[in-house]
């Protein structure tokens, strides 16, 4: 990512994070959040991003304009353009972590297997058909709930598993961005007839910078309604803490 | 609401509208929205606020700019600007409803007593400290829940109740967006030490136009951590449908 000063930025879309055509939203919210919190001069806190076109490998500029800096948070607006179209228009604040303080968890990571389980192996045929993107995170799906990949779907809207990215990359607030749009639709769990779900909107709340090593994820949807639907996300850390909320409002397009 | 050309409308923040000296925030955000939809043309689907600073009584502008206007959908942000600065940062998809297709639930709406219940009838003393917004909206909370006014906390971040504009008027996609920020802070059944909850970001996702009569709501915050919190909302119609879900990040000051 290369400033271009008064708020602009220049970015590339690389072919590494292509799903079947067009560019993985999360890793597109993700470059537009650099360029915003180098701009805020903070981490993202709350980032949402709504989409406007398809980004494709190749060049983009992200254009950011901080609405207002204050003390604790600032909040950024921008706009990522290819080719001479705006194809993500992002609203972001942007603030450093505050003091532990009371605290309330009605919740837990997803049980999964151990990391490193022999369960998590793909068969080959698998894992040829994978985007590109699988070249850069390496997700591994709870297996009870994986079965879709190859026609078993468990019926309901969920996915759990593993995330970390290729050569165990430190995740940091940014890449949060892109780890919450990194699992497959949980409605591929469904008899739905579906073939790809396009995100309208994607927020994402990071709620803490993750410690090393991989993460645990559960993504799921509850209503399916009008062609609309939503699907939430919670991603923990390996010290059992929630680091990040997510909604995304997605299209469910006629079969 | 007054369009003064090129984007920009004049409104007024009423102070029926107030809690305890600042507009509440679910109330500037439709605000917004009927600008920004009147630009866009079309009815919110989905709208994120991030709010940068009180609003009081007295006139406000709204700033709308359309970033894009496509055939299904146009996104517009929009800031709310009072006194000279700007209070709310807005961005937004609006769109209208698609025909009903393939359609999954999995929930319900809340189990509350009928409306009309004489159970829901508030202690003098309770009405009398009630925020002048409750003169505009009518709310009847599930009385397990709502022991927290009077100082009998449940002990989970839970609130349920019936919603209704008062004069029962009709409650369309903007009116939700009000909705969604109008209960008080599940929080308040839990013990601690606060007093509010400045909302820093408010999304909320329109599933669809509500049919007459009284909503039915689902208030709950799962995750308090180094002093952030999430509030998710869930808004059912008369009919059983699913009108609104709504997800906030909301601050907890200190105590």
């Amino acid at each position: 990512m290369t400033p271009l000063g008064d708020g602009r930025y220049a970015a590339t879309i690389h072919p590494d994070w292509d799903i079947f055509g067009a560019a993985n939203g999360g890793y597109v919210l993700a470059i537009a959040g650099r360029a915003m919190a180098d701009a805020a001069g903070r981490p993202p806190v709350t980032v949402t991003g709504h989409y406007l076109a398809p980004t494709t490998e190749g060049d983009v500029t992200v254009d950011t304009h901080v609405v207002r800096s204050g003390r604790r948070f600032a909040t950024v607006n921008a706009t990522v353009n290819q080719n001479g179209r705006d194809v993500l228009a992002v609203l972001g604040t942007f603030g450093d972590r505050d003091e532990p303080g009371f605290s309330y968890i009605d919740g837990h990571p997803p049980e999964l297997p151990p990391f490193d389980d022999p369960v998590f192996a793909d068969s080959p045929d698998v894992a040829a058909e994978r985007p590109n993107i699988f070249n850069n995170i390496e997700t591994r799906m709870e297996p009870h709930l994986s079965g879709f990949r190859v026609g078993i779907k468990s019926g309901e809207a969920l996915l759990t598993g593993w995330l970390q990215l290729r050569h165990e990359e430190p995740i940091d607030a940014i890449a949060l961005l892109l780890c919450a749009d990194a699992f497959p639709p949980p409605i591929f769990n469904l008899d739905a007839p579906v073939a790809w779900v396009p995100t309208v909107e994607l927020t994402v709340h990071v709620r803490g910078v993750p410690a090393p090593g991989p993460l645990r994820c559960r993504f799921a949807t509850r209503f399916i309604s009008d062609g609309l639907l939503e699907e939430d996300g919670e991603i923990w850390d390996t010290a059992d803490r929630l680091v990040c909320q997510s909604r995304q409002l997605a299209l469910l397009p006629r079969g």
